[in-house]
C-alpha cells in the first residue's frame, strides 16, 4: 500500500459495497478469498490480463461489511475507458460474488484512498431479541437480553474526544499509538434494532467493535456508565468487554477534504 | 383454512419474520419448501410428533418476504407451553430455515388469522441505481433507470380510495371481486432507494406488484401520471405494467380490532 502510481496507469477512485461474509476481509490472502483479490482479478480480467493494482481507505477484518469504501485502482492506460464504462465492465467481472462497484471516477492529483482520507465512519447494528436474525441474518450482532439504550448513551459520551483508546485497541492493532479522536458517537434503537454510529479521522483495530462490546455490557446492566470511563482511564484492553461480532460492523462512509461521490 | 378448533388443541397467535429466497411461498406444497410446511415440521418436532395447524394472516408468493405476519398454530394441548417456550421452540426446530417466530401469543376466542384481519400493510423497495444489489441483495427489485419519485407520488394519487382493480389483478386471483379500498400508499427516496408502502383491509393477488411494476413505468417517464389513472380505469390487466419481481416485497404489517403485539 504506498503512494506510487506507475507508469502507463492511470488512478481511479471506486465507491464499493461489499457483504463481507465469508470473507477473509478487505487484504488479499493466498489461496483465500478476499475482496482485493476479487477486485483486481475482476479488474485484470476487465484490462485483458494485465495487472491492476489497488489500495483501501482502511481495512475490513473477515464478515465486516461495507455500503461505501473507498479505494483506489491503478488501471493499465492501454484501454481508455469511461467512469460507467469501468464499473460496469468491473462489476460485470465481479460476479457472482456480493461485491460491486456503486461510482467510479478518475483519481484526483495525488490522491490516495487511504493517505488522503480526513475521515471513517461505521454503523454496528445489534438485533435485540430473542428471535435470532431472519432478514437481517449476517448483518446484525444478536442480542437475546434486553438493552438500556439511555444507559448506553450515558456511557457514550465519555468515549467522545481525544483519548489514550489502548482498553479497545487489538493486540494485533498496527497503529503506531493508542491515541485517537472520536467525533461523534450516536446510539439509537428503531424497533428490535440498536444503531450505533461512530465518526472519527480514522480507529484503530477493532475499536468499533471493542465499543460495542463493552456498551452492550452497560446496556445489559451489567456496568454502570461511569464504569465505561473507569475501563476508558484503564488503558488496558482486559478491562473491556468482549469484542463483538463482526457481522454487525459497516463502513457507510469516508469522507476526503474534496467530495468524491455524489451520495458517499 | 377454516376457523374449525379441534378438541384438544389450543390455538396460538404467532408473529413470523421469514426470507422468502427458495421457498415456494406460504402454502405447503408436495416436495417444495414453503413457509407453512417448514412452520407445521417444526411444531410437529416441537410436540413430539403430533399434527399442528396454521393458518396465514394471508399467503405469500414465492420469493415474497414478511417481517410481521401474523399466523395461527392450533397446538395439541399435550404439553402445557408459556409463550416463550412456544416461541423457543419453535425457532430452534426451525433451523437452520430464515423463518422465525418473533413472538407469541394465546390467541383471542374466536380469533383468525386471516378472518379476523382489518387491515394489511407491505413495503416494496426498488434499488435506483446502476451497480446491482450487494447488501440488500434478493430483498429489492433492481431499476437500473432513474426513477422520478414526484411523478411516482402524483401517479400513486389516483390508486388512493375504492376502485375495481381489475388492471392490477393477476389472473391466478381467488379473491371474489375486483373492488378494494387502498387506504395509503407512500413513494420516498432514501439514497439509491425508492420505498413504496401500501396499507389496505385486503389486497387482490399480485396487486402490490403490479403497483410498483407500473409506478415504475411512470418513475421511468414511460408513462405520464395521468396515463396511470386510465390504466385503472380501463379495468384490464393488460393496460397495465408488467408485475415487479417478488424480492422486493414484504409483509410489515397486520391488523386486528384488539392489538396482538407490541411491536407490530
Amino acid at each position: 500500500m504506498n503512494n506510487h502510481l506507475e507508469a502507463g496507469y492511470t488512478r481511479w477512485a471506486l465507491l464499493l459495497e461489499f457483504d463481507g461474509t465469508g470473507f477473509v476481509g478487505w487484504q488479499r490472502q493466498e489461496n483465500n478469498p478476499s475482496i482485493q483479490g476479487c477486485l483486481e482479478e475482476a479488474g485484470a480480467a476487465f484490462f485483458g490480463g494485465q495487472s491492476v493494482m489497488s489500495a483501501t481507505s482502511g481495512r475490513t477484518d473477515a464478515g465486516v461489511h461495507a455500503s461505501a469504501m473507498v479505494v483506489q485502482l491503478d488501471v493499465p492506460d492501454m484501454r481508455a475507458v469511461s467512469a460507467h464504462q469501468l464499473r460496469d465492465g468491473l462489476n460485470f467481472h465481479l460476479k457472482p460474488h456480493l461485491i460491486g462497484v456503486r461510482m467510479a471516477r478518475p483519481a484526483p492529483t495525488d490522491w490516495h484512498a487511504r493517505f488522503s482520507a480526513i475521515g471513517r465512519r461505521y454503523r454496528y447494528t445489534i438485533l435485540n431479541r430473542a428471535a435470532r436474525p431472519i432478514l437481517d441474518a449476517h448483518h446484525v450482532w444478536h442480542v437475546k437480553h434486553p438493552l438500556n439504550v439511555d444507559a448506553m448513551q450515558e456511557a457514550s459520551r465519555f468515549l467522545i474526544g481525544r483519548h489514550d483508546f489502548s482498553s479497545f485497541r487489538a493486540a494485533s492493532c498496527q497503529a503506531s499509538g493508542p491515541i485517537r479522536t472520536l467525533d461523534e458517537m450516536t446510539i439509537s434503537r428503531s424497533g428490535d434494532h440498536v444503531v450505533l454510529e461512530v465518526q472519527a479521522r480514522s480507529f484503530l483495530h477493532h475499536q468499533v467493535r471493542n465499543f460495542a462490546g463493552s456498551l452492550a455490557l452497560v446496556g445489559r446492566g451489567k456496568w454502570s456508565a461511569t464504569h465505561l470511563r473507569d475501563v476508558l482511564d484503564a488503558r488496558d484492553r482486559s478491562q473491556a468487554g468482549p469484542t463483538a461480532p463482526p457481522e454487525g460492523l459497516c463502513l457507510i462512509r469516508v469522507d476526503y477534504p474534496e467530495k468524491l461521490f455524489e451520495s458517499a
